[in-house]
């Protein structure tokens, strides 16, 4: 199901590593430093955590005498977990000049030359492969993070930076919009336990669907824009009272990275400001305005089981970050059941909680998922800067309901 | 099921009407008019506001030609309900001196009076009935809400002032802790439209259970200072990464109104500062204190339709607001299931979202409950402070995961 | 120089403490209870902390065995005085509602007669004398606040609560602008030590004062409505730094009170909402207002030295708090200096910093002014709230340059 | 008086000019980007707006058809002067990675190659001249905040970076403190015209002195550390009231970069965390900690004109920021008053306001100095981060009386 498999976990771990130095090529040394805000980092600290990762839950553990490349680094890179000692307050991650890019850089050297000869020294050996799974499917996450960090700090400058020009597909047109039904009944979902999946994906486990009808696409840019110009905006009926009072709050008037000029709309992505495809999915939407929009609509958001259920035997292919477009396109394929993967995130209307009989991992790494299961929102199916092989239909992605600089859309229900 | 049935709506009209203002019969002029956070709200404000409920839906829509007691009331006392027209911010509730403690009472002897005429007028009117019905279920829960605000304001007073004597039942021990075992399957929850219930309760659907066991009682008073004595406060890993959070943010170390005071803990009631009774049932602990004590005790909360499934054939009696004790009690009764309804409104593991299928009432009323389904957690059963006449097993109250002036309390369940 | 001198101390004691409850007998004793603003007080409270400093600092010290009404009023009604113990937080002085009113007065009435028998039975005592004689300034200082503060309480209620009718003078236009010329040398200003004053009034001594010009009266409401129709208040180069900060963090647009209402100006006065009479001084403006209406005017501010130079040999009569209309008017009077006393504190343009060879009293009355040192403006002349008896030509009232709840308008200068 | 007269203007903007580039030399590209809060900006925005004040203030005015390097610069790169455009809000200077530091030092040499032109063209232009000389003090003040800015951002990296080893002079005991006296009379003080002074520095004038002591050095570390250990931090009596809130609320407990580790008091430098000379005068004070240690000690801080009339025949030499230490030293020269210039700016009573008779220059540039003339206090004689030529006995600085990160410390006085 995954691309990874067949290949060795050196292999693995070479390619992955690579390619967080691969996204960044192209910028410049002062963009690797700035924090546009706390929820966001740096791109020198998301290149120095992942490295953290392997030295602190690895080499650590398993290399005897092992010498870090600079002590100080477990308190600077450190991001949340609370039982492995003290860590540097997030949201001043952009105040941090030293360590340097080059020495940054240095840092993941010595790590990967630390990793290499572990990994060689102990091929075969279980537990350390599945940690290295783990570091590498976190170092994967972080990869979409650096894209979506960096687009939202460039954001800022009135200059409209470009990571990497536009690369387009033929642009199509959106298939119209139908709904694919399904029927009512005990299912399940979940993961089975075969190939890798994160702590809170499982376990596998029944429950109860009532029939209900999914859309064959996201909801498109072009169909939002009327949400937009027949007053959703402005409209409380359409709203959640919390995304309401963050509408008025923040005066949200569109998605993020949005604008208008005279009378066209433009959004910013990474390869500048960019006029608005109208046929590709709609992105950079909170939850809020995607239930918001539902209910303009006249329907509703998916829960994740039925998501999860309609998805899981099609094929894992779709606009991944590989392509390296990071924008979500017009690039339809005429199935019946389009961009189920890739392009865009997809909402669901399923509060983040644990499945039923669900065990987070012990240690530290428990800390990874289970702590965060409050007030956020599950959201399936990969975007346009996820890495291809890091998808699965059980995967569940969550973020509060009204973020928005992750690359996010969704797709409408209803019920029978 | 409820005692409310054989009555005439004339009756229960009068007769809620009543009880809100028995509840403040003790209270000084001063009392009625001030407001210690954004959250809670003046006595005369729910006075007024429940008032205005019956003026707004029923007396403006069904007297011809009605003449209000004052217009510039539809701006003050309208709560939320935006598509009723602007309403004064929530906020600034406890700055409006006027109209004054017996304007307001006039106000709501103008309403009864008009209502009273109505009734006799329209007896049997089904439209009519059913909207007086949500009006005054709507009044029965301002009583509490009255309860609740009355004894947060009076916490910030150094003098802890009592709004009546405590009168308590003979003190009993609580009986050992011990879990009750459901099977796994299919069953039904949900409000089936017989009798009064909110849109939100229904339907009732189908669902799918994995066995499960609950605790024979609520977590008590002795048992969480166990909790707060062993460290629970300040081990980051009990507790959900937001609620961890609130706890550095507000230094929580204890329950809401807690004291300590020579290394013996007390705790404001409505009759004053008392000591703790160690039997009682703990109460006004947010969802992530409830839930760090699960974690800490090797267990968790139950789901809501968990919870329901196991009471809904218990009988409705418990310790409720007209026993006018106003504080959870060791009144413990020697059944198998204690205190399912009553002393302390229960904290589920489940977030608020609508039911499979579930339809809000059309209009202004539509915001009653639906609006609310984003980030706040389903609590079951009642609490000392809830009518009688007022909870039903399908009953769903809900709140923020952080609030604390609610009468909030917990029980234990477990994985099979 | 005042009227208060051939009064006994007794006499005086009793005048004006009675003024105090006469200010406020058209209260509801819902008014008394609230605050709108961190920098406001309940009426409540100030009727109960101008009783405090009588027994803090004379009865506690003088009376033997001393017995308290209640001793928790030592913690509740300390305003800031940090060297005789904690005090409650001011921004919540607003949510206590016992003491009730009643019980207030009923601590009044247990002062007054402790006070009576203390005051005849050391008659002539010069300390107790001089104590009683700051301990009524300290009052006079509270009634122009009471007034001040239910002012802006009443102004958060749509309803506009009035206080009192308003009594007009005979209405008269605003005499010609025009400037008094003043030369320059070594003058002499500050208190002399002759008759009460306090202790930032003093030494007089030389300071040396360049030519100067003073206007003949404040500028007026109609004067300021050309500065806000011509877009002061949209202007930077007007405006103080911080001053154009507050503007647009706040979004003044007008004095604070004001309304505009179908192109008709409006103000909140203690009457109820009113029309603006032009000829009458502009009131509640900020010291930033006042300077740019100065710039804008191609004036000046003058320094508190000018004001006292020209003003120290007029008559101390003028629009006070007696005359119970609490509103600036048009009651001119002919002369060529009108209103230096009375109807609107002017701003100079001088911070509040103590006088040559100043020196605080010593112990906790030290803090009463030396400590507000920073970041002030002094103020001169007295109000239409300010009690007659209380204000002198070397009176410096002071506040923060921002604050507009204050009677405060002003005058302007210009150099020669 | 000052060194810089005998260069041609061409001479000036060259070493001017090439000292700001020099100050950076040792920085890493990483540390120009950054900035740690609101009221710092980074090294590359300095380096840029210095460069914009000579195109917009004299290019853009008298080169034909001038050619920007970038004209989008021109809102990026203004700071504050709201009579010439828009500009890019500060407290987002720190999210701009580009221009990158390579390309603003492209514009620099852009904007002084065409300055270069012009200057040898218009050569002797006295007003071209006199808005040289502007923009290069203009420069020399940036100079000062580069090295302000830069500690501050760097005090946030754990790591303390350095910019340039420490080279101290032979460290001397601080000789004893005594009181030199001066008399009582009318004097005169301001800036006489001769030379370049800012718009705030005149006109001279008279003014009224009264008898004075000044003391013979600044306060020094070890004399603060007194202040400390006895209480200082804890005693509200010591403090202004505007003081005191700032204490308790950013929890001061001693002047900004120290810290404490084992009983021994450490600071953070420009070169790195040192132990601390308690010979050296204190410095990154506030205006509030200098006048707490100064009523501790039972002596007041002088007016600017106390400090200007004992200051201005001393020779203007003393520790500059040519000498690139960076940090104050207990380098004392046995003369009766130590250090008047150089090493600590010295914090005064006096609010910052205009002088009798004072003009601001006309358009922009009068939003120089005059707009700041509120809630601001005087510091006088320059620090060793100031340049040797920027400074004069009649130079203004002024802060607002919170503010530590600029190098200030203080003198005493008292009155005779």
């Amino acid at each position: 199901m995954t691309t990874v498999k067949p290949k060795s976990v050196v292999q693995e771990y070479r390619d992955v590593r690579y390619y967080s130095e691969k996204l960044v090529q192209t910028l410049e040394v002062e963009d690797f430093v700035v924090q546009a805000a706390a929820h966001v980092s740096p791109t020198k600290w998301h290149l120095a955590h992942t490295t953290w990762f392997f030295e602190k839950f690895i080499l650590e553990v398993y290399v005897p005498d092992y010498k870090y490349f600079n002590e100080e680094f477990l308190f600077l890179f450190n991001s949340y977990y609370e039982t492995v000692g003290e860590f540097h307050p997030q949201q001043k991650r952009g105040l941090i000049t030293r360590p340097t890019v080059r020495e940054t850089m240095a840092y993941r050297e010595h790590v990967d030359q630390e990793m290499k000869e572990l990994l060689s020294e102990k091929e075969g050996d279980a537990t350390i492969t599945s940690l290295v799974e783990i570091g590498l499917q976190h170092e994967q996450q972080h990869q979409e993070l650096i894209l979506m960090d960096i687009k939202y700090n460039f954001s800022f400058n009135p200059l409209y930076p470009s990571l990497k020009e536009k690369v387009d597909p033929l642009l199509k047109e959106a298939p119209p919009l139908s709904f694919e039904e399904y029927e009512e009944g005990v299912v399940e979902v979940g993961h089975d336990g075969g190939g890798f999946a994160f702590d809170n994906e499982g376990p596998r486990h029944k429950t109860y669907l009532h029939s209900y009808k999914l859309a064959n696409r996201p909801v498109t840019n072009g169909e939002f824009i009327q949400f937009i110009e027949s007053g959703g905006y402005e409209e409380a009926a359409y709203w959640l009272s919390d995304g309401w009072s963050k509408v008025k709050e923040e005066q949200w008037k569109h998605p993020e990275y949005w604008q208008e000029k005279d009378g066209q709309w433009f959004y910013f992505t990474l390869s500048g400001l960019k006029e608005i495809d109208l046929d590709a999915p709609v992105v950079h939407v909170s939850f809020y305005e995607a239930d918001a929009y539902a209910r303009w609509a006249g329907k509703r958001l998916p829960t994740e089981q039925e998501w999860e259920h309609a998805m899981e035997n099609l094929l894992l292919d779709g606009h991944f970050m590989e392509d390296e477009s990071f924008q979500p396109h017009a690039g339809y394929t005429g199935q019946s059941m389009e961009k189920a993967y890739g392009d865009v995130w997809e909402w669901t209307q399923s509060p983040y909680v644990p499945y039923p009989g669900n065990k987070p991992l012990e240690g530290a790494l428990g800390e990874y998922n289970a702590k965060f299961m409050a007030n956020q929102i599950v959201l399936k199916g990969g975007s346009c800067v996820t890495p291809r092989s890091h998808i699965r239909s059980t995967y569940r992605n969550f973020f509060h309901p009204h973020m928005r600089w992750q690359f996010s859309g969704f797709r409408l229900a209803e019920d029978v």
